[in-house]
């Protein structure tokens, strides 16, 4: 196919490519994340939204399916940046009251990059007709945007009082 | 200062400067992203977003000016990442029908790493006391979150139907 025959499938393959890639290199980060993490509940949160991650690697597999594609991730530079500076600041704010505040930032960042390249997909996959992987994206969407919701939560009434005040 | 007495202010700093470094990336992405546009409505949304841009970094040196610090920025690994990714679908997609589908997605990626990042240290500067920086950071967040709906409505009324159709 010539790059200018290019539409909108392509696209949504090459997207969905992307985010399968992004949610293993999650599923390689957040155990560690969960181990950096001072308080408890941040700790839990890493853990629940891992086991919940792992789900959403299963629906992506199941629209590789419904397009009788096989489940393959392409190297998404977006999430492999927004994860380096996660690490950064696990490393540099090791030991420091603050760091559970700036792992929770580095989470609720990655959540955005997944919340946008599934609102995306969803919509996509919607405009070509492709209502059961419009449903499934939909779900994992959902979990997404709850996630990032609890994460805020979080972040004002716990964690970032801790660093502010430590 | 050493790593473990590091806090919620050093947070804030780093973070200031890492998006004061997006930001500058971001004002170089635009006008490229506005050329390759095929739709003259997106072509304008992205050129509108590019003054708008340049008043945010006049808000940021704002900020820095708040809390007695230089203005200056940080390698900042996300919006790398996250430009990179726009930049292979302007050179795959060109000529497409999709291309503008790929744009939108790539600008929505970009205003959703940056309505994380304002949003973190909007919320950061309220907890820390300082009023007047998050007044700042919040114009902005609302002129992110603003765009980001322009071009999910852009997307959904115009630019994905040229894609599937054409």
């Amino acid at each position: 196919m010539s790059k200018s025959t290019k539409q909108l499938d392509d696209l949504f393959l090459e997207g969905l490519k992307d985010i399968y890639f992004a949610e293993k290199k999650i599923i390689a980060a957040l155990p560690k994340m969960a181990k950096a993490a001072e308080s408890e509940a941040l700790a839990a949160a890493f853990e629940k939204h891992l086991h919940e991650t792992e789900g959403q690697v299963t629906r992506l597999e199941k629209v590789f399916k419904l397009i009788d594609h096989a489940s393959r991730g392409k190297n998404c530079p977006g999430i492999m940046g927004v994860l380096e500076e996660g690490q950064e600041i696990t490393k540099e704010y090791k030991g420091s009251p603050a760091l559970d505040a700036g792992l929770i930032a580095a989470a609720q960042a990655v959540e955005h990059y997944e919340i946008s390249r599934y609102g995306t997909l969803m919509v996509w996959a919607q405009q070509l007709g492709m209502m059961g992987a419009a449903a499934l994206l939909n779900e994992t969407l959902q979990e997404e945007v709850n996630t990032h919701a609890f994460l805020c939560r979080l972040a004002e009434t716990e964690i970032n009082h801790v660093a502010k005040v430590a």
